[in-house]
């Protein structure tokens, strides 16, 4: 009743706050043979079951599976609004996850029967037709990005806490304002997780992607760059590269991608004309 | 006929040779607004026909198509020797491989209907029973692994020529012998790529894994670490990292892991028996 009415009226779907541990210490010889110990990051199955109806496994960190699981959805299109969702309860104890929806997922057997396996780290099962989708995508045209705003990103991931600091291992994706104000940021074993996450916590706050900054440590594979337009960012920064396919893509819709981007270093690979190039930046940055 | 009876007589599959180009220039602009023009690494998909039934897509660097083909047969278990494959045939021009099998795949349906999608970058679906097998897998409990391999192996990865070098945002495997001596060397824009198209190559060559080494540039998941279980290699190196189903499998089937392989350093994660140490080694290594 109470999901029911929750859904029913637009508010939040019902989440579990399940929380298991992000680390764990193991012990290691170097090459000299001395014995320490280390940090690793968690890596456990999250088995999405949607109204009974058991639909993948995800391997995780753990950091935020209830968001992973509501951006899993969206990212593949399997639920078209989070007004659908009625609840997403998480139990570690059976590693799983219990989706209601309020009407269930239209043809679910088809839409779930072509798999795309793609450079996801984290992620690599692509439900069929997202490509298709691209092309219907329009990202604002006259959005723009401040370079200062770029090394405001950069920095702020440069002196964020994270697990990666921790035991390495991990992806770190974040989503900042166009000002550059960090709004959420989530590491997952795998970049696609991560963005995943992002994506739900994105449905769950009413959080539009039209005037924000989508930053990942990881590649900006097909994948990737297909997920950030679905989210309707038209930027998105990478502290590593990109790949022609990712390359392709951003250039269809539209979408400024920044790679390489450390310190005050960058390559604009795509949509250049959404840079305010400001020479001052390189001294006016944090 | 030829197919039929090269399969029939146990000698390797007909492969095309199908070439594509691995690197595609873009122009850039760096934080000056200066113009250059840059190599990023291919990323094209390749669908799966097995006796022309579609089975996934795989996107990939395209460097062995038709050895990412049977490796991904292979580490998927939906075909269970090289023999039961008559040919592999690439199709760039329609961006497919078509497997034609001597026996088709049994209960294909049912054994590719559960998805696990992991941390893998580049192949993430691992269909469903993997975990279920690593129980079944020993490996060569008496395999040993000397210090100065392991330098020689990171040293010999170091001077490999590369599209990394060229165009970065890729993942390199490669096969050693127990000696150090380069077998194979795979990218791909996924390291679950270029781990399944050596898992080909062996195959096609009729290489065992009891006495080889694995080195991955990339981080050691569960998924890479049931793998390398899989091929049967006792030995997994990597520049990289691990996450803690990654250490508990390779700990559950007695592999060595050894991560962060750089210069004269490692760290030792599991199997600490299987490392021969020398102290001269420090200084013996090549």
């Amino acid at each position: 009743m109470t999901r029911a009415r929750a859904s029913a009226s637009g508010r939040r779907p019902v989440l579990s706050k399940a929380s298991a541990s992000l680390t764990h210490e193991v012990e290691v010889l170097d090459e000299r043979g001395r014995v320490s110990r280390i940090a690793i990051p968690a890596e456990r199955p999250l088995t999405v079951y949607v109204d009974k109806r058991e639909l993948v496994t995800l391997m995780t960190l753990g950091g935020a599976p209830e968001a992973l699981t509501l951006g899993y959805l969206r990212n593949q299109r399997l639920v078209r609004s989070v007004g659908e969702v009625v609840s997403v309860q998480v139990d570690w104890a059976v590693d799983a996850v219990a989706v209601a929806t309020r009407n269930g997922i239209a043809d679910v057997e088809q839409r779930t029967a072509k798999k795309v396996v793609t450079t996801g780290c984290g992620q690599g099962s692509v439900f069929g037709g997202l490509m298709d989708e691209v092309d219907q995508i329009a990202l604002p045209p006259e959005a723009r990005l401040a370079q200062a705003t770029v090394y405001k990103v950069v920095e702020k991931i440069r002196t964020q806490q994270s697990i990666y600091k921790q035991a390495g291992s991990v992806h770190g994706c974040a989503l900042f304002t166009g000002a550059g104000e960090l709004l959420y940021f989530i590491e997952d074993v795998g970049r696609h997780n991560a963005v995943d996450a992002i994506a739900g916590l994105m449905w769950l706050d009413g959080v539009d992607g039209a005037d924000k900054v989508f930053y990942t440590t990881g590649r900006l594979t097909s994948e990737m760059v297909i997920k950030g337009a679905q989210m309707g960012i038209p930027f998105l920064l990478s502290r590593s590269g990109t790949t022609q396919m990712g390359h392709m893509v951003a250039e269809r819709v539209g979408m400024a991608l920044l790679a390489r981007c450390t310190g005050r270093h960058f390559l604009m690979l795509t949509g250049h004309g959404r840079l305010a190039f400001e020479p001052q930046a390189e001294d006016a940055a944090p």
